[in-house]
């Protein structure tokens, strides 16, 4: 768990929320997920992220699912929750019920609807960093949001002291290098996806949220104790074998295919709330066997102690 | 007002949702702005839209601006609701509470966080059709969403009976033209800014959704008119004369521009939520004149009687 | 022919260069086509554009298309050539090489490979303005070029006396309009497709450069007059009909769809350089298909007279 | 020197082209470039590449600058040039005359003026690696051609025995990641720039092209030893002082930038030709700041043996 002043580090799950086939929340799954999570080698895990459907998810549950989460790992796992809504007032809100729910920091997206010029980005984030009681992470996911947070922006906000991070999916490598060099030494800057961890790493991230963390928690910490070692044939070796895994459970076949593959592993995937599509049987069997593939199994070992 | 079949089109306005400085509605406010367009040229107006700031408005907001403009307005104008929210269930319940609460037709933006298939933009669309109590109008609008609905998904979605127009704001002209031409008679192929308007009806639009009409419905109906009466250089002229005043309050100036605006003709423009930032002095007096310099005010003759 | 003064207006046909399957000029061809041309309702063609395969034009062979243009039409074409190549240097030679083979304006693209700031665009087109013995005409091609010119630069460059209109093939009807706004009275806007050649008039252009007029001049002409009449429902029924054609010989089946409906006209469409691939027969049928419905074909009674 | 067989390797310098100021090849310039290079640590160079200045290049010219170095150079260097030409046969023509004249292998973007399908691409490649005396390095560019090169077309050219590599600039690690996994062993994947070298390594990369590289060849060699001997926070150290000097000689100031760079450090920078700007004294003085500040110069010890 954070400490003041201390450096958010390490993996993090981005973990998605298991909904029943009507669209109901999925509260015994999530206990069961949780329990797995906190036994598993995670550091952290993000609640209410993109993988968490975070657009389809009302206040009440994010609070129902940090505070679960909060219990139910009892200390063993950051938790790290998504507090957007589109206006600045509910984001507010949001961030203090979060934090009392038993977050330890809170995801932040820029606002998207309205592509708004830089100055209303930063004001955005340091509107919001004010006023939450636990440290943000800012959370770049062009993909998604259609907007890029550019280096100036990130090192504005940097300077604020409750802003201690970013989870950054762009994957654009020359933004990642300077956000390490001209953020201040207690910002995290983070890879957002296990497709190019260790790049991320070589480029002085200190930690990666990624969706292969889920079924592979052993394998991305391996790799990142390897970098950290200078086993770098050893960690790149890793990586590759974590690449096509990670790009079918996110870019290629999306939540409903992320969610399948937990299922695979004794894990609560559940359904995705409509509009989301479920995977199709083929596309299943497709995942099933790119994860198969991977031998990333052997190295998760933890799964017998469970 | 529309009834069973009928064909929707004409000028439309897509009116902002007036705030006071604290970010609470301004009821009294809205109720004044809805006695004024009432009394003016306009067919309709279209509340929750990009203009009214639709991501920031919780369903009972909406339900309440619906309500009160069906009442206000007494039949005057044609009332359409947006009802788009990111999961498929919440906008359906929406749909249902806005056509309650009066709305003639519902405005409905596609999915647009998780980019979906086109597979899934259909059953989107159709899946909220098939439980709306009164028509869809879809509503593509790239810039905002990053999503441009294809004509492919348009002409699918068409064939549902309950989805009877789209107001495209893309200015693809081609995709505007192949509107007309591959969806059935009855539906509405709406250009959504005033800054084309004319082109989108030379294209076989039957009507407009634009910011521009709420300060100039006459303008834009003696436009609309004049093109349907095939004196073409005189619509020209008018379009020329609409384009500079269109696109300053939209896209040069946005919500707080086209608020400033409102102000400026006894409307209540108010503020806007945060994280939309107030315009600058500077702004401010830049779009004013452009506005007086376009000399629209002469054809606004109605102005008078109210 | 333009004289000193004299605005471009009009029809104009961006027409492909022929080519034998060895991939040279099939120089009767194009005498052939010219002859044919030179009979036909349009205003001009525009040699060594997008469809000429400009990039594999040698200025040798540009010169021979414009000198055989030139006698073979006997002045009852305005002889539009294309004179760019990546070099300033080399663009201005082009430039005086291309008007002394008779070329009676210049089209030119953009600098592009090296994507320039505002001020390096200005001075590329005012250095050959500059030097150039005929007007220029800018030439407005993002999708090929990745370079969209914006307003700013297009009124800088409508500054210089020897630069004298634009096609632009943006589609972007607002800054289409302002450029009819703001640049001089004789600058000259046309739209740079037939998709949309009547919403290009509607916004003010005078002209338009588009593939399909090299098939059906006529028409559009007559959708040209019937504008300029004021017989808009005449010519929004013209525009419903090219629109299909139009599309198919561009963006749907390019250059070598419509080089094959060349070759369906009694033309000589012949063969693309490589690396462009020839149409399939699927493609080809499909085209034929398209072209046939359109019905177009009643118009152009010109074709019995030659 | 590459041989038959081998896998292309290291660290490459993709030069500019000295310009006087008339626009004149600077010959004495280039021989004096080339015996620099040639002292230096660099594996090899890259001529007519981008920062050559390729689009303003004739054949002639790329033939004199091949055989200049290849004759300077005495062996010391691997000798890549760039054969692209709009057209396949002027492209095949040229290989051809780059390999009479010295070259080692060829640099090949991929056709960009038409934005062709995968199809046109994968043949225009093996089309030229059938008919090329020395073998083919791809050349993915998205940032000048608007084309990004997609991994199935990666693969499918791969197949050719005489298409032996990529330079990739786009950045997308998961692109870049996957051509190492799906391509044949001897197939060579280089990161295209200094600003990620690292990342490109770590996903597998076994080379780099670099602009910075020709001001800083043993910063980039130290570094890239330092990974292949698992020396990785010696590697990252050096990656952090090479990123912004990278980004400065290209993204920021562009190849007037990295002309003014070499200026400084003896070597013939020259000017570039119209439509390229100079470069400004501010920038200049910018960009020099950036390269004093990176105190990368101390390793460059062999400058003081030449």
């Amino acid at each position: 768990m954070l400490t003041l002043g201390e450096k958010i580090r390490g993996v993090f799950a981005p973990v998605p929320t298991p909904f029943k086939d009507d669209g109901a929340l999925d509260g015994n799954g999530w206990e069961k997920n949780i329990a797995l999570w906190s036994a598993s080698p995670l550091d952290g895990i993000v609640i209410a992220g993109s993988n968490g459907e975070i657009p389809f998810l009302s206040l009440e549950e994010r609070e129902f699912l940090t505070r679960t989460a909060k219990e139910g790992s009892a200390g063993r796992l950051h938790i790290m929750a998504g507090a957007h809504f589109p206006s600045t007032d509910e984001t507010i809100k949001a961030a203090g019920r979060l934090a009392a729910a038993g977050a330890d920091s809170i995801l932040l997206l820029p606002p998207h609807y309205y592509k708004g010029k830089d100055e209303a980005l930063v004001k955005y984030f340091t509107d919001v960093a004010d006023e939450s009681p636990v440290p943000l992470f800012l959370y770049n996911m062009p993909a998604n949001t259609g907007v890029d947070i550019n280096i100036e922006v990130i090192c504005a906000a940097a300077r604020h002291p409750n802003i201690r991070g970013i989870k950054d999916t762009s994957g654009d490598m020359t933004k990642l290098g300077y956000t390490v060099l001209r953020t201040p030494d207690g910002f995290s800057t983070f890879g957002g996806t296990g497709n190019w961890f260790l790049a991320a790493l070589s480029m002085g991230a200190c930690g990666g949220t990624m969706a292969v963390s889920i079924l592979f928690p052993r394998s991305c910490q391996m790799l990142y104790e390897a970098f950290n070692d200078g086993r770098i044939s050893e960690a790149a070796a890793l990586q590759k074998r974590l690449l096509p895994v990670s790009d079918a459970i996110t870019r290629r076949f999306g939540i409903p295919g992320l969610k399948r593959a937990l299922e695979a592993y004794g894990m609560t995937g559940g359904s995705c709330r409509r509009p989301l599509l479920p995977i199709s049987k083929a596309d299943a069997g497709e995942l099933l066997k790119v994860i198969r593939d991977s031998g990333l199994d052997e190295y998760e070992t933890w799964r017998n102690n469970r």
